[in-house]
């Protein structure tokens, strides 16, 4: 049951296209602890306890898998200069190919251990010994973490990574939900802890490199076999006594299905607050700007981007340098998706939907009284086709109609219900529903 | 900051309509165990950790509030006589105008304490003295739960009142999921549990009501005010070591916002397995029987009753006394909604949308070539007008037009779209999409 040797580590992979220091928030001005600092993330569980078949670190979330998620949460991070993770023999490739698909950089692979203290220990051996081969090099500072916590900010992983230094360990620590309790061999109430004089322990867990490194050489294989702790390890071995840092309730560890529900309403709900408006004039029609001001008002945490643009690489930039997810494309002047195509084009040249299913909703306005059906099916079949094709690159595009009519009250009504119509439509991210031309 | 009186108790106010023994599963049949079983539900926690104003208990999962689906679950279980609940006296008409719309039944309220142990101890009061004036009488045994537990199950509940009754105390258990600490005054870890010798205790619990009645008469004021476990006290003041049941994790308690996210989709999931398939004719057209095929496949683990109805009391309890939340009404025979509008009339009338949103897709058969654009307007019209209707009774009505070509192989895809967006739909139950019609 010995893990394989350290020895099988991987240089990382050169990641695909340029480095966007995006989607969560970048954090590049920002000071860091002031010292080398590494990551290493142990992601060779199994997760019996989700009641499927794929280990949780892969199960998908928005499409994309978990480790993938708390990859990017570290990597955006730039004072974390490597991330070392540690997955079995069988799944190498598949992380390898996680790396590439998902254009993560500053990664290391090792084969993990038969337990999480054995993983954790392989990666610490990577840094410690194989520094040469593999381009790392021994940090002053390491951070361990979960693969299945998706959630981790740079405010926590700051603090417990400058409590690190200072007090050798830290660790992130949440109160107890449930009361904890003993039972005796026989399968009843011996003693129930008290539950404020407890806390949880999570993650992310911060120690000086010296102190975990050395704690692990010395412990026991029992230790290895059936500990759970880190900080324990740096206690009994090194002597250190771990800081203990408040972390938030969004560092809980996925570990049920219904957890994997909650991180992707917690994804969804995140990458829904943004909404950029694109239009194809300059000239504001009266429903153009009502529509606009209902939206600001329906995505009251937005920040929204109206404006006329020229298809030039800077009004590209503009659009995909800030975190938007969330596009809504008004096509005014012309009576079918030229503005809509163009912007699909430089979003497929974007690569942002890699990381988060886009959202794109095509509107067309149609006066009440000149109202084409013949053209709105020709719309219809266009959005379809084009919906079809920008799927394959994880945008959802959907149309919209909205009939104006020359009744202000009633417009104003017809106006409310079209932003109804893309607040469900950005909330759900529903492919199912792709393609569809929807009617306010 | 002594609680209320425990006089301050009222009467169950009498539920409207019929009592329906449906939704997640009746249980008449089943074999209780042998004796007289209440319920206390504590609920007058402020739920400071979610983050939001309202109680946690009060927030709404599926536009429905939390309490009202623990409750549910607990009178599904017919050998529980009398469900106490505790709530504070600001919450008190809240908490009736709850159990008269949500048509809950065997219910009598209590005033809540300031702790979650003098709640509890208040609805026992309720049952030990006065029996008299409330219509509640001592049970054997008594079960404690809580409020923001929405998924307990009979299997469950008899297992702790089965050994309820033979130890005197039993309650549901579950494996840590992270590491307990235990920090020293200095904020620093002063040593950590070994995870696999705790468990977390949770709910429900049960307990022969002497046991416990005595226990909470006996404990003192520091029991009252910053205890957490029932089990502790029976044990601590009655000598009675309470048997520890293996629970699921579908026990765990809603605590943080990501729980509300996790509950809703447990409860999407769970009534988005079964559809039932109406339509307005016995003889099946190639592109109809096809449809329910794949609908059969879609929906693995759901009965799909597929019949030509006559209108009659019988056809409706077919429809009703199965769990049945979702409909699709095939309109065949006519162009318009008949069929469509008959269901609807038929679903308003039944009350089974006090549980949960139904969700119903009016489906129309257009022939590619013979496509009439004006009646098709005429059809989306006619949704947009139902759907406003029935969406105030928690019916979500949505319209699917499926164009059905010559060619099979394009029918089969068409189809295929169709089933699809039925899922969808299904899965998301999304009211900002109501009255919209698709198009397959």
């Amino acid at each position: 049951m010995e893990p394989g040797p350290g020895g099988a580590c991987r240089p990382p992979k050169p990641g695909l296209g340029r480095s966007r220091p995006g989607g969560a928030g970048s954090s590049l001005s920002r000071p860091g602890p002031g010292c080398r600092v590494a990551a290493v993330l142990p992601a060779g569980g199994c997760g019996e306890r989700m009641g499927v078949p794929t280990p949780k670190q892969f199960c998908l979330v928005l499409e994309r898998p978990l480790i993938s998620h708390a990859l990017r949460a570290l990597e955006s991070v730039h004072w974390i200069e490597d991330i070392v993770v540690a997955v079995t023999r069988e799944n190498m490739e598949a992380m390898e190919d996680i790396i590439q698909r998902y254009q993560h950089k500053r990664i290391a692979l090792v084969e993990s251990g038969v337990t999480r203290h054995r993983s954790i220990f392989n990666g610490l051996k990577a840094m410690a010994e194989h520094g040469a081969t593999m381009k790392l090099s021994k940090p002053e500072v390491v951070i361990i973490h979960d693969a299945v916590r998706p959630f981790v900010e740079e405010d926590v992983l700051l603090k417990v990574v400058t409590a690190a230094k200072e007090h050798g360990a830290a660790g992130a620590i949440r109160p107890l939900v449930s009361t904890v309790i003993s039972p005796s061999a026989d399968g009843c109430l011996d003693h129930s802890l008290e539950r404020a004089r407890y806390k949880a322990s999570e993650m992310p867990q911060a120690f000086l490199f010296d102190v975990i490194y050395k704690a692990y050489e010395q412990c026991s294989d029992y230790d290895l076999d059936f500990g759970t702790e880190c900080l324990q390890l740096a206690l009994q071995y090194c002597q250190t006594k771990a800081k203990l840092v408040e972390g938030t309730p969004d560092l809980w560890k996925v570990t049920y299905r219904r957890d994997l529900y909650a991180a992707e309403s917690v994804i969804k709900e995140r990458i829904s607050q943004q909404i950029c408006i694109v239009k194809d004039t300059k000239e504001d029609g009266e429903h153009v700007g009502l529509l606009e001001e209902m939206l600001r008002n329906e995505f009251k945490h937005a920040n929204i981007t109206s404006q006329a643009w020229g298809h030039s690489a800077r009004d590209l930039d503009h659009i995909i340098l800030e975190p938007y997810y969330n596009f809504v494309c008004v096509n005014v002047m012309n009576s079918g998706c030229h503005e809509t195509q163009k912007l699909l084009k430089l979003l497929e040249d974007s690569h942002l939907s890699i990381f988060y299913p886009l959202v794109v909703i095509s509107v067309h306005f149609v006066a009440d009284n000149s109202v084409s059906l013949g053209e709105k099916m020709e719309d219809l079949r266009q959005i379809r086709e084009l919906a079809k094709e920008v799927k394959k690159r994880n945008i959802l595009l959907y149309g919209l109609l909205i009939y104006y009519p020359q009744d202000e009250l009633k417009l104003q009504e017809r106006l409310g219900q079209g932003t109804d119509i893309i607040a469900a439509l950005i909330k759900e991210r529903n492919p199912g529903l792709a393609g569809q031309l929807l009617v306010a």
